[in-house]
């Protein structure tokens, strides 16, 4: 069995990263491959950037359909850019890393939190909260203030600022910790350790759901919505 | 005050149209612009289309703010793509003519029903209606099968698929049906003629509701989601 | 095209303050008319008072209409007060300031909060969130104590007090402010100044939705429960 | 204990009727009064019918309260009309008949069906249905198509109509029918046998949630919102 | 007329404690009885004992209905434990003290909330606020800290850290407050006394509503979900 | 890595067939294990069953607990018994059935429709839609009026009768199914041949998402809610 990661952004570092972190999940005679786009924002911040990702999503499904397909694909940016187009155009699975972490938070506790990078991306997790059926399980969103960039940077400061909110969080209310962006991915294990709940890392649950659905046969369902796209007049 | 209209398909005859409707309700006073891209779709008929979609409406509005810039802007396909992207690159009013037309809907009756084209485009629909808070007042989503293009070339068998699907909602309890094209735009009058009660359009819905926010001195809120996107690190 | 406005409250001050403001939103042919009842509260502060006004504005708006009529009317009280009673009694538009105030505050931000006079009038509002669809876009709703009247005779005490409550709501995530009572419609450009969001009067939300409905010649749906009432044996 | 109901329309034969069905329910030790408006429409069957009413109970109460006043107040209306504007005048219970039938049927079964009168009434039990946090338990809302004041003339058909109604609502999965208005109150007995499931009429309801509430001493309360309204200017 | 109060847990000082406080609302000609089992946990502060509560009641309403059966049954914990499954035992009414508790609480106020016993079991509340349409009245539930029988043993103690903990959520915002917990049924009048605004017991809350349900004739719907069990092979 | 299956009924059959399922989807690497109680229903179709099988759930995992214990837990019955009670007893995951296909069904498609056994079960299916945020995404229950058992003894019947729903369900809108009871678990992929669309078997499911969850290290979050419970004062 062979998945697919794709990173939307242009940084090959937290690609590297991500794919370690999802073979530690995948368990025996899953392959994990891990993508990104050569041209493209460096990380996926804004609204306008979130544009860019579904485009550069696409983009590279194809060229992996174009080299033999995969048996599943993960969306690793915690705003599932590109989620339905890509759906649209395999029958396999596709699982978008913030939907995988909110579904296995519901399976850990009864309330959960989302600590993520910047306020600013705090609406589109709200939507995808709603889309998702989990705008009564999460209790809380909060931004770290920390761009994505700087998770690769300065790991040590900003784990203790998001170790901080977790806690924060946890004292509030929540039981279980969601980590709100792919590049959060390596600190999943010592934040567990720090905040005393259940940390979800998307990466890791998106490869678990992956693998189940394939080895389920369950693949995307392709009836009306996720059909292959009729892209008959496109000037290019 | 000027209004700049953008079609994101590359259909420069239902560009033409969509301004014709435009200006029948901008009213004294208001400039009406409309462009489309070069390139892309010719029509935006699946998730596919839209992401393509919302890349070229950011360039628009960026060529657009580097010709001077508009009052306000309309996005002029009813799924809405880009809305949130454009949002984050202007501080006048940015309208998507799914959320001004169910928003006016709501305004003319209890009860409103969509008549749109493909069926395979329901799901972005839908989830526009709970975004918008509408998933109470919309009654009935339905698909007439037609093809977006088909719009332009067979406009007289059209109107009549469309009058009776707009018929047997009315029948079935809406009072109020919501055009789900952007390429129905001319058909509107006839069809409320035709099923007796308020029709809406979302071209005009939208140019009436950014004309109003102009004279409102309210445009986009510039506060964190919306704020300009840093994008500081692009590779192209 | 001429616009009726409707105080229900007997403040004659407050009528003349409405209109003004009304106008400046109104743009080119747009006439501007508003009345309010001889007799009842001088201000809507209660559910008994809303009560009165509801049977006023049925009674100023069949007083109208046997005047002529108007091609539209708006309801200037923030509990949109006999609002579905209107729309039995006309075909043409009929506007709340609270819906219209709701609506726009969503296409100018993600999160708006309302900033009223009593706290006792918060239930009202919060049921017309429910109405309308805006529960989840309002994210507060607050009560500044300030009773209706003393927003004539004390505006600039009032304004401190709302600009403090405004900016606080601001602080806390709201993206937009909406004016809970007509009363407060000459403090809104102010307020914009002060808080550094959008802040939106529903007086002139109304005013360019109704003209805008005007243009698109769509009115009240006149399906089932807008149609005109049953009124066959009323003992006078 | 003293209960003194409303109905808030002129017929006096429908009060009687009201009256004969709340004492069937209200077990020993409770007096049951009834009253009516001298004026005002005969039968409430429209929004403007209920603004007339709301203003119609209010003064009814007062003149009430006048008198020595009572310990529970039922308005006999399944629009629940001038609910909110009664519990201010008060410190005693007010319920409503809608209010009162839809909570005693979600506990008799899992889904309820109202059947009412004119289908231009069901856009208020909708409104309803979603105050009261019934959207989920209620699965129909169906209109007969039977004015108000044909109950009273011609019952055993309206009988037969309201049974068939009701049979096909059970059919198609109501476990309890809910009858939508004070006037149906002598049929409930007879329905309930022919129909099979549990029929509940809102008059016995309230009248048995009042005398509870009246035991346990549990009133209205008067924090803020149904605080004595602040009437200080009334022009009449 | 016969109610039977089932208390699940083993404590026979607070089932009389539950039977004395049914009696001062039961009114004349309702005679209450009181049942708890013989084995099993003391106290219901966990979703275990919960399971064990459910068994208990089944078994409770099995032996009564052996011994003639009553008018109807009320289950004297305030999670309802057993509910549905008691209703598929019997076409009287079946009440539980939390929904009885919260249907009253929306009668006297616009905003309950909910105070008792251990955090713990606040997600069974919640879970039950959900289930009868009652997220949005109640605005807060607030855990005590207080085992159980700690009410029995120390209730001046106990007494004042509840109403410390109620006049918070009134000063919040809160118009009506719940009592969390079957045993709490004797602070109930000095707690209004306290407070200022109606504080609701579910005891008395269940007794009245199943009270007036015999009266109006109404008992649980036995169709489908609630008809009796098919319990063709069970192994003992 | 070790997982057990607790069919709660006492069917020796049906816990084989679930059995294999389990192995089938577990992996390389997962030991499953499988039990049921010795007494108690032979199929869980009422409220009552129910409340049967959380205490034989608790029980059972007392058991494994005293036995050593296993890395996770899945509870093999639609209704999800007793899942809150299990989490309570361990820190590993605990998962149902129901919440596992259903979250599953949500990543292959946008509307799923359960087909089930008895129609009297459709109520609990609907609760534990509610309590998992699948409300919106679930389009249809539909009960198939074959008993549990009847599952073991007439498969080929029973398959066409399933078939014959689901392929209603999928020309009605619904792209994915979920089988709505464990014993369906070998119908699962000749369904999905027939109906041309995604079919979940929730035991696979549950499977893959324990598996997940134990690789991922995040297990049943211990903060108050799920902690141990405490059951000092049981009477045996």
């Amino acid at each position: 069995m062979r998945i697919t990661l794709i990173n939307p952004n242009t940084s090959r570092a937290m690609t590297a990263k991500i794919a370690a972190a999802a073979r530690e999940v995948a368990g025996p005679g899953v392959e994990i491959a891990a993508v990104c786009p050569e041209t493209g924002p460096a990380a996926i911040e804004s609204h306008v950037d979130e544009a860019f990702a579904a485009v550069a999503i696409v983009r590279l499904i194809e060229d992996d359909i174009a080299a033999g397909g995969s048996d599943a694909y993960v969306i690793a940016c915690f705003g599932d850019p590109g989620l339905d187009a890509a759906r649209e155009l395999v029958d396999v699975p596709v699982i978008g890393i913030a939907e995988a972490a909110m579904h296995v938070a519901t399976l850990s506790g009864r309330h959960f939190a989302v600590v993520t990078t910047l306020s600013r991306t705090l609406g589109r997790a709200r939507d995808l909260l709603a889309r998702y059926g989990m705008g009564e399980a999460c209790v809380s969103l909060v931004g770290s203030g920390i761009p994505v960039l700087d998770l690769e940077d300065t790991a040590s400061t900003s784990f203790e600022r998001i170790a901080a909110l977790a806690a924060d969080e946890v004292a509030a209310g929540a039981d279980v910790i969601v980590l709100g962006c792919a590049g959060m991915t390596d600190l999943c294990h010592a934040l567990t350790a720090r905040v005393g709940v259940p940390v979800v890392d998307g990466v890791g649950a998106a490869v678990g759901l992956a693998a189940t659905m394939v080895r389920m046969r369950v693949g995307t369902s392709k009836r009306d919505e996720y059909a292959p796209p009729p892209r008959a007049a496109v000037t290019v």
